[in-house]
């Protein structure tokens, strides 16, 4: 069966030199999708926004009362959960952003063939849920454990292996209590729905949406660091297919501008009319705390520093920014750079990497100012 | 502004063979979204699956106790209602299937280049509000009333024309009692979301999605036939530019499987284990019941009827059916196809028009049937 599996899957790689998207592609970004960027305008993305990725189909749970959580592995106690029993402990409720690792990849040259993500891959929700650690503690480590593996109900082939879905987090992430990792069970006050993950998933805060597992149905700690497929073949940054690469991890800062005025149905070019125009956005890292977030409207020649609001407490959440703009008639081109307390920004030529992950190549948008005769 | 604005707009046109798709189709693929085919599962589609198409921008409606929606034109007395005025009726809730005119588009040769669908575009929902013809015997039609026009609040341009979206319906379609056309206020019980038209939209079961107005705001009646651009240059069936064209009205009937066993990430081909397997999907016409659903395993060569649901009371829903197939070692190609009552099919060779509108050709699922060994 394995050498008949290998045959179903194509083999990495970058598309040629001005080789349009295959309906391989297509068939994921039909079914995956973006936030509409005009849609950053809630701080809370509103049901059905927030950006989708599923590896493989979204599970069928036709009964969440049935469903199991298993915590097995390099523990004293292994336990079996009911998610009546999850919602029984003391919630925790956080506001997270969260990012594809692959954001961006459709705009690198050359681009890496998989799901062809512009700049829209992200959105932000208040996720309610039991802290890990508190599970881990209930569970009792041995002093073997080393990693926690975490498997979601989702099953798939991925380059000739037949797998579910399977993520790995070393024990001082997973037992953090700053930030929690959450088992989540709600997503802005209601049960998770499917595509999301429900009844049940991971939600690690600052990270890519690679350690998110959804439909989490094991966590099993682990006496040597995981090496399954999406730990060690899948999201590394790698130049070249023979390294092992670095892990994908955190996720890299990034401002986006809430495209302004009406766009062209087709080409998604704006429209403005001349005088005073509010640009708006929101600005992330998984890092360090957003220091400054900068516009420009001339193409990254010059950069003028934005109004960045506070993040009122709500530290792994997006924060808004915005800036006044003066627009007079011609053809513009709009950006805007995150940097974070760590120093780190985003770069204005792309930093490519074989896979596509953690991109952060800054946003440019084409606007017209119409003339106003 | 006209001249300038024609700038923004590329011209309509198909692609040229074996070409890719382009980051202005990806742009429109990564910001609306299909249905995940194996959602069909569910009768009602849940919360952020259901198919979206937005010709422009989601409009952000702040505080939606302030919209309004007009009644004016040719009435006798012109109306002004808020959405608690609204809700004062007697409310009808209907669950209809709605499909994008579109869908299929991306699937045809040559392909038009707009919203590159493949067949996903299709969603089911319960929608909650005002029956219409409510609304117009209360505003009372004068004798030169010919057609209905519905604005919605998203606005935009579209090869070079600035516009409000608007579509029109001839009185007898608006005025109707079978089906009864909705101004909705709810989807699923509650308040529509952004991407579906909140606070307040059209609903016109049978119709492709283009006449459901999102964002309503203004109902127009007028004295002439409607030639607004989504009517007269949009969503018209053509063979060649010049022509006026057939309007794009009900839909089309179609049968899509839920596709079986499991995904490879990037091809998507499907993965089943040799023995009986279970077939299922849904099927629906806007132009007459379905009659009869049929699959094939043989890609097209040999069709088996399949168990139909009845419609439990829901014409205007997509309908299950399944059928149990005994599965052989091997590569093989799935397809269904419906029948109505109108005894109008679904096409194994493309029915191609200029827009990609109204195309229900047979959808195809590449299955491989692993090898037990």
């Amino acid at each position: 069966m394995r050498r008949r599996l290998s045959s179903v899957s194509t083999p990495a790689r970058l598309a040629s030199p001005g080789e349009g998207l295959g309906l391989d592609e297509l068939a994921l970004a039909t079914r995956n999708h973006g936030l509409p960027l005009e849609a950053m305008r809630h701080d809370i993305t509103p049901p059905g926004l927030h950006y989708v990725l599923t590896h493989y189909d979204i599970p069928y749970v036709d009964n969440a009362t049935t469903w199991r959580l298993t915590v097995t592995g390099e523990v004293r106690r292994a336990r079996s959960y009911s998610l009546a029993q999850l919602r029984a402990y003391a919630a925790a409720t956080t506001r997270v952003t969260m990012e594809c690792a692959g954001n961006g990849r459709a705009l690198l040259s050359p681009r890496p063939v998989s799901q062809p993500w512009l700049v829209e891959a992200v959105g932000t929700a208040e996720w309610t849920g039991v802290p890990l650690r508190l599970l881990l503690e209930e569970a009792g480590l041995t002093p073997n454990a080393v990693d926690v593996v975490f498997t979601g109900a989702d099953h798939g082939v991925e380059r000739g292996v037949e797998q579910d879905y399977q993520r790995g987090l070393a024990l001082d992430v997973a037992a953090a209590d700053n930030p929690e990792v959450l088992v989540a069970y709600a997503m802005n006050g209601t049960p998770l729905p499917p595509q999301h993950g429900g009844p049940l998933r991971l939600v690690v805060p600052g990270w890519y949406g690679m350690a998110q597992v959804k439909w989490l149905r094991e966590i099993n700690v682990v006496d040597a660091p995981f090496d399954g497929f999406q730990q060690s073949v899948a999201y590394r940054v790698r130049h070249a297919p023979e390294e092992a690469g670095e892990p994908v991890t955190r996720i890299a800062p990034r401002a986006l501008l809430i495209p302004p005025g009406f766009p062209d149905f087709m080409s998604r070019t704006r429209v403005v009319a001349t005088g005073l125009v509010k640009l708006e956005g929101r600005a992330w890292s998984g890092r360090a705390p957003v220091a400054l977030v900068e516009v420009s409207t001339d193409g990254g020649c010059s950069w003028q520093k934005t109004e960045l609001e506070p993040d009122h407490g709500h530290r792994w959440a997006w924060r808004r920014w915005s800036y006044c703009w003066s627009a007079t008639p011609g053809d513009h081109v709009l950006s805007a750079r995150a940097q974070d307390m760590a120093g780190t920004t985003q770069p204005l030529e792309q930093h490519w990497n074989l896979g596509g992950f953690a991109n952060n190549l800054v946003q440019r948008i084409p606007v017209l100012c119409a003339d106003p005769s």
